[in-house]
């Protein structure tokens, strides 16, 4: 039997495959920094983002014909920002990791400055590949309310906006307020975009793509939530990382606001929240795609 | 009478107040790098790029009704790229730069972290700038094909690109190529975004929309070649930072490869041939604004 992870790994292999095509070509006087940008997305991610996307625009009825033409850009543009995000975020002004799933970071590889740059030719190849969509007959003028939600997000009322607020609040206690802002924006922004992304490519109304971004939120803020359960609670062989790292950091996080009960409590209710909402939706039964990727997401232990 | 330079001022006042108008408001828990962002963009530039892709527009006979909806989008996005490269290219692993027309730089002022993601945040409020762009009847489909140009010559096929290749040749000879592919997408690739956003906005012709290019290009050479003479042959008073700093720093430039006599000679044929280019279009006679103003550009003693 197959199992949702084998089913995941394939996705995700698939995926990747498909974004590499809009990664440059690896010449000319450029080379190094474009073998900076593969280097930052062929990192052995998961690729939520992508998947995340594609099955939300499965689920809402996206034709499969425009898949390729129209989806594949914009896959391949949430990945991409999801990945300079990354290496910004693991530069020596900001968290300053030398390693990321085993292998070395961007700037730790290429040096400080290819660092940057190979970030700033990220985010700015996200909107080269995804205004290469190509729009038919069935799905047109899509292309420009896509990129505007995956603007919006990514952007200072989104993910940079979060971003920032966890750079100013580092080394100092955060509120509940401001730990819930840090949350939507950082992690939760851009599984907004993908599921928006998805809804509004496969031409879904428009309170269905809202929905589908109070879907992604709950998702995000329950998966980050179990982010802080596992830090104190998994071992750090299972995690990968070390564990408890969090606490030592004095790093304000669900779970030394709340406690570890209600932490708990809190992943459940928003999944089984962002689990009800989708059910409405015809292709978003438990036991679909998506649906299965919901719960998988917020359900994990590792 | 009124001088260029007069003329000049009052553009960039006026299009610094139009540009204003896309920069995120200062509040909410991210102000810190609302603010930044604004302290990054209203930093006393001259808004040469908006004002040659502004002056593009009206002399290929883009319509005056469409310029607030259409056109200054896309003014301010090509600035706050522009911007965020400053911002990026003076960080610590950069250029080290502390200081930029006698304020503090963006990093030196908010932080390391908060200047990296200032200049993140300005790349993609570039986009969502450009993505507010409202078309009429008039100029229906105009906006894609300019955000295809603006993305393309931003990133690493562009200015990023070009960036890049300075960055790994610092401290190194460069070669005759090496050194003319960064001039060409350092400098030149943002002043050809410029132009030809403007005519792709005006409705030019495929045609036009290369020729503008290579009007640019030349621009682009023309001024940096400029800088290199500047360096040299200027006096620190005059030029407002230290001259002989590329001697200074073995920095291979036009005037060390060529020789002070060849460069001016570039420069002459470079901006003939621009302003011989631009001649044969109605609105680009000798005497207009935009011939004025690349005339200015490329013939400038400071």
């Amino acid at each position: 039997m197959k199992t949702l992870n084998d089913e995941m790994g394939r996705l995700a292999e698939e995926i990747t495959e498909r974004i590499g095509r809009f990664l440059p070509s690896e010449d000319g006087y450029q080379k190094t920094v474009a073998e900076a940008m593969k280097y930052s997305v062929l990192n052995g991610g998961k690729r939520v983002r992508p998947i995340l996307m594609l099955l939300t625009y499965r689920a809402l009825g996206g034709p499969a014909a425009e898949e390729t033409s129209l989806v594949d850009p914009f896959l391949a543009a949430i990945e991409m920002i999801h990945s300079y995000s990354l290496v910004h975020d693991d530069l020596p002004a900001m968290d300053n990791d030398r390693f990321r799933r085993g292998k070395l970071t961007t700037h730790a590889k290429y040096g400080h400055a290819m660092g940057i740059l190979a970030g700033d030719g990220l985010l700015n190849a996200a909107f080269e590949a995804a205004l290469s969509a190509e729009e038919s007959d069935n799905t047109r003028g899509r292309t420009i309310p896509a990129l505007r939600v995956l603007a919006e997000k990514a952007g200072v009322y989104g993910m940079v906006g979060g971003q920032s607020v966890d750079v100013e609040k580092t080394g100092e206690p955060m509120t509940e307020q401001e730990l819930d802002f840090v949350y939507r924006l950082k992690t939760g922004a851009l599984l907004q975009a993908s599921m928006q992304v998805g809804a509004v490519l496969a031409g879904a109304d428009e309170k269905t793509v809202k929905e589908m971004g109070e879907i992604a939120l709950r998702v995000g803020l329950a998966f980050q939530i179990q982010d802080d359960i596992l830090d104190i609670a998994s071992t750090t062989e299972a995690l990968g990382k070390p564990v408890g790292s969090d606490e030592k950091n004095h790093k304000t996080t669900y779970v030394t606001l709340y406690g570890m009960r209600a932490s708990k409590e809190a992943v459940e209710n928003l999944s089984d929240e962002a689990l009800t909402m989708l059910a409405k939706y015809p292709g978003g039964q438990r036991g679909e795609p998506l649906a299965e990727l919901i719960a998988s997401l917020v359900g994990r232990t590792v």
